[in-house]
């Protein structure tokens, strides 16, 4: 069964990043359903009309993203039902979560918002928990001229459809078009930049590696601090394609070790946290030019109260000293950007904030403030606990975001490898 | 002249996140042009042609990215001369151009490249300084059946598109379509949500305003905590162009004041910053359910230094009484998710980090810790200075990172209505 999706959004032809499909495309794989076309088109009605046409005229599954707001710019509805020759129909179900949604927030719903009931005639409705835009699902048959057969209509916005994927549409897509199987498995590594892993790992993804009636393939993802290693196995028989896909996992293991920190969903301040927790220990950071990022990327993962006691972020030098304790003999001697500075901030963030292990991270983002000797993308990172004591001296390029999240990455990684031994 | 985008590369509708529509789309507006369809393909011959003859048959100008590689799934240079029915002709310069790649390296070039070297007959060579992979402008003149005029081959890395595009495409498409202008303008809106700020500001974006040869155009776009408004100019007469945005400018601030925070590259936290240095204040943070994400975006802005402080991120409860000194009848009264905590928090910021203002965030961003009383989205978040007190109670809806983000930029906006007085 073809698939593929149309996103509906001028923002998408004008500067704004389409992360939809990625996230999309990665949810088919996982039921053996890959995109053909993907789609981009303003919002503008005939220029909307037509791709559709051209989209239900050669796919059986269309996907449509965007433009099923409330405002005067949202088509979607009105263009999908003009092009299928269906009505729209108020329902009262869409109706009343739209309502729902409002009266949760103790708001009055705008008259607006109840274009947003409007359901494309016999469609079904996907439930949006966390926003005002229901999605749809339209089930054709045999219309002429069109292969389309599952038209799945859903909102712009990222978080919304992820929920409404995972509760609604893939369950519905599984039970009508699994057959084939797809299974991927992301390994993510740290410590090592992209070419290194490259070079590791090219004799074991080099290989071609065809099973019987489907294959193994490999790619290589790069993010600041992480590289992600994909492998794609696709096929009929489950359990071989399990086999191939944990055989080639042992060998990628083998041949990097530690440095594989985690598999699919697991991000690196998830994997730290659950050392923690397993080792029994509490983590509190004194983060200087980090600014709150470290602390912030810890307390991405739910439950991280456990392990976590906070964060002191001593922006001021004054700070460093008056509330963190740094000395000013050191400041004076070393400054805040040193080897030193950031081993006493590790040190005395466990005292302030009763924790047995601490983090420090010091260093100069840029693009301002850089010199000759402490050029731009120097950052100091340093661990303490009873029995650690270590401070990483590392300039780190990129620009100011990118030489932050490196920074907070390596402090994550450090203290994860110091965890393991 | 209508503009498209074609993406050729499986790995697009796999999971990789496609940047390149974004990179290009921008410095296209900058000569006035904009993309209308931007489509992705896998790598089969069959689907690209399929989709290639569609793009040449209704637009004039067609950018491809990708697929110029020297391996079995670079199928783009053969695929084009095909749909153009056009020799593919080995050109000497070309040659030169790969060979003289891995001279430079001190490798030698493996045989498989040569076909980098195949050029559609009569296409310009657009050089790259950094890859193996050279572009084509390829100028057609009446081809039965296609509106297609100019076509741009493009390698897929971002990187060597960047330095194609500046130096050798954008100068030839100004050259030769440079005459209309497209201007850009966003106002970011907060404090309001969008379906409010559609209803506001209908009757403004509503009017259809044609200038002489050209036109303006709205779009709405939701971002956490943010609206923006995009105004979108297009003509030949650049003076016109300015004072009908100007225009529309003016009627929009005057319906929507304070709540328009900024324009185009202005972030919440930068002018935020700006209006702390205006007023001479210092600010200081005391975050728990936001982890040091508000402290991340205020540091995002280079200089954050001259106003910002520091924060402390109290995620355990026992340091919000014992460093920051909340006292423990509040806690045992109230909870530490309470206004009356979270007063207390901005209150006892200030006098640790002797800054002259403070924010205090504390809430549930879930998913666990929610209960009837006090569910997963509940965030009191308050302001304190020697003339400010106040506390806000907000539900927030969206998973943890939407509750998060709102609750930040909520603080921030705050903060910013505060100083505005």
């Amino acid at each position: 069964m073809q698939s593929e999706i149309v996103c509906i959004g001028t923002e998408l032809l004008m500067g704004k990043v389409n992360t939809n499909v990625s996230y999309l495309s990665e949810k088919l794989a996982s039921i053996g359903l890959n995109f053909t076309y993907e789609t981009t088109v303003g919002d503008s009605s005939k220029d909307i009309a037509e791709i559709l046409k051209q989209s239900f005229t050669r796919s059986g599954i269309i996907f449509v993203t965007g433009g099923l707001g409330p405002t005067f710019d949202d088509l979607t509805r009105e263009v999908v039902a003009g092009v299928l020759e269906k009505k729209l129909i108020f329902n009262r179900e869409a109706m009343q979560a739209v309502a729902a949604f409002f009266a949760k927030r103790d708001l009055e719903m705008p008259k607006k918002n109840e274009v947003q009931a409007q359901i494309v005639e016999g469609a079904r409705i996907i439930p949006n928990e966390i926003g005002t835009a229901p999605g749809q699902i339209i089930e054709l048959q045999g219309h002429p001229g069109f292969k389309a057969e599952t038209i799945i209509l859903l909102p712009g916005p990222q978080f919304e459809i992820e929920l409404m994927m995972n509760k609604t549409v893939l369950p519905y897509l599984k039970e009508k078009y699994g057959r084939g199987i797809t299974k991927l498995l992301v390994l993510h590594v740290s410590g090592i930049g992209e070419s290194k892993v490259d070079e590791e790992i090219k004799d074991i993804v080099g290989v071609e590696r065809r099973l019987e009636g489907g294959d193994l393939r490999f790619a290589l993802v790069a993010h600041p601090g992480v590289v992600d290693i994909v492998i794609i196995g696709s096929g009929k028989n489950e359990m071989l394609i399990d086999s191939f896909m944990a055989k080639a996992k042992n060998e990628l293991k083998e041949k990097l070790g530690n440095h594989i920190f985690g598999e699919n969903d697991q991000a690196l301040p998830q994997v730290v946290g659950q050392l923690l927790g397993k080792n029994k220990q509490t983590l509190a950071l004194a983060e200087s030019c980090t600014g709150g990022l470290l602390g912030k990327m810890i307390t991405d993962a739910s439950g991280s109260s456990l392990y976590f006691k906070g964060a002191l972020v001593a922006y001021n030098n004054l700070i460093k000293r008056d509330v963190l304790g740094v000395s000013q003999a050191t400041l004076d001697k070393y400054g805040a950007v040193s080897a030193e500075c950031a081993r006493e901030m590790a040190v005395n963030i466990r005292k302030l904030l009763k924790s047995n292990l601490g983090i420090a991270i010091t260093g100069i983002a840029g693009p301002g403030g850089g010199t000759a000797e402490k050029p731009v993308g120097l950052v100091h990172i340093a661990l303490s606990g009873d029995k650690l004591d270590q401070v990483f001296t590392q300039n780190f390029s990129g620009n100011r975001r990118g030489i932050r999240e490196k920074a907070a990455m390596f402090a994550l990684d450090s203290l994860r490898q110091a965890l393991l031994g």
